[in-house]
């Protein structure tokens, strides 16, 4: 196992030319793509990819490309939630978003162009791998990613601004939203290990909690966080009263609720009998975090 | 060989099913993305993809995915491409447009959830079929619809708009908006019943060239057709100042271009053992074509 950093330098390298394996890509989609791949991020989803078929005994370089697709899959995400006809932001991560640049037809493209890329490049990479782990790698982003998924969330995000905040609904947005691309990251990366479906069903309980446990500090920063660390408006949420832990359950509420998710994350990973000291941490450290 | 007809109704009565089969999609995500793939259109795509792989001796029911994922593809297309920031569309087909139905937001989304759909669609069927056929053809869907190919041509189309027409610019917008997917529809169609590369390449060949001379036809009908059998205002090429074929040859330069691109169609034909008396009467028929 390596450093949450080293897996996270393995992807920095490898998403810019990943994408330019593909082929001759037009400007200005070329830059409109690259410009928000390269726009920084924790990088978690391609790090718990990584760490999770490392952690498993598989091969690092084979899951490479899965994780640079998971990590485009967020990003065309981003993009089009920033649009104006979605949340209307102008920055993301301290930079212009996309369609600021590029104007809303690129961009739009650029989201397009990012999510049809993750599933060219992870189909091209099962073909070479010669086996069905890569295609059952992709069926398992691509369903977490998808309708049932992060663009249900969305859907459920963008219906529900302005209604008074339920569990249910808050509960429906952040495990779509949030926890299935976390989800999708380590039942893939065991995937592509050859992992066993009971191992895959601890790594996804671990990441349904974590990302709850994410999303619950992402709200909590919206409110007592600092703008100059995290890149972004503070407070934006409850301008735009979309629905979060906090609106729900107040700040400590939030504090509390988190700190049980964390709890959970780590239970799921005691009946995995790999050495899980990487997860663990990793579902601690957000209890500290600051962007 | 069926008839087209029979093609077409097979993919009309799976396209529904094989989106809900994917699980529970929230409510309007559902409503917008069916009500865009009912929306009629000649199923052109899915027809040629499952007729390639009924001639090359391939089994019908393990193509059907593919063929429906393919005009998923096709669809999200359309939807993007008549959200305002794009061509800013109102009908399509005779209705209102996606967008004018349940907002730009939702469009959006439902445009998003048909690409990953289609995606997710392939991946589970290339999995069910257990080696790596069905792998294959996603790989040749994806690449054809992306970055390289039908979303390439797309960003050229809306960067090029206004400026006088080049020959290497129209033919390149026509081969990767229009002839990308078609080309997509035989190679893959031909790659799931097992066909050879070098019958691919006739395949992909034939496929660009009726790609070409569909587009042409599309351009003559925008200016000579008759907008109740089209389903959609004619002029509007040139009232957006679009690239066609027409404002590079005019009409008589147009219609022969087509039909010489018509019988390049069936000379890439020639090549191929089987019955393709299927393929080159498709060809023919644009000659007459009047929607």
């Amino acid at each position: 196992m390596k450093l949450f950093d080293e897996y996270r330098q393995m992807t920095e390298q490898a998403l810019i030319p990943m994408l330019s394996s593909l082929g001759d890509i037009p400007s200005p989609l070329w830059e409109a793509m690259s410009y928000s791949l390269q726009g920084g991020g924790k990088r978690i989803r391609p790090v718990l990819l990584l760490a999770s078929c490392d952690m498993a005994g598989g091969n690092l370089s084979a899951a490479l490309p899965f994780a640079c697709a998971l990590e485009m899959i967020h990003t065309y995400s981003l993009i089009h939630d920033d649009l104006p006809a979605m949340d209307n932001d102008d920055l993301r991560r301290g930079q212009p978003t996309n369609h600021k640049v590029f104007g809303e037809n690129i961009a739009i493209l650029a989201g397009d162009g990012l999510l049809n890329a993750a599933a060219e490049l992870m189909a091209g990479s099962a073909v070479k791998m010669g086996d069905l782990r890569g295609c059952r790698a992709m069926e398992i982003i691509m369903r977490h990613a998808g309708v049932t998924g992060m663009i249900a969330g969305q859907t459920e995000d963008v219906t529900s601004e302005g209604q008074p905040p339920y569990e249910d609904t808050v509960r429906y947005i952040h495990e779509r939203k949030t926890a299935d691309l976390l989800e999708a990251a380590v039942e893939a990366g065991l995937a592509l290990a050859g992992a066993q479906e009971k191992e895959m069903a601890a790594g996804r309980e671990y990441a349904l909690h974590l990302g709850m446990a994410f999303q619950m500090t992402d709200d909590l920063l919206d409110v007592t966080g600092n703008e100059d660390k995290l890149g972004k408006s503070v407070g934006k949420d409850q301008e735009q009263n979309k629905m979060t832990w906090v609106a729900l359950r107040g700040i400590d509420g939030t504090r509390e609720d988190a700190h049980r998710e964390i709890l959970m994350a780590k239970e799921a990973l005691a009946s995995l009998s790999w050495d899980t000291g990487f997860f663990a941490d990793f579902a601690e450290s957000l209890q500290e975090r600051k962007q």
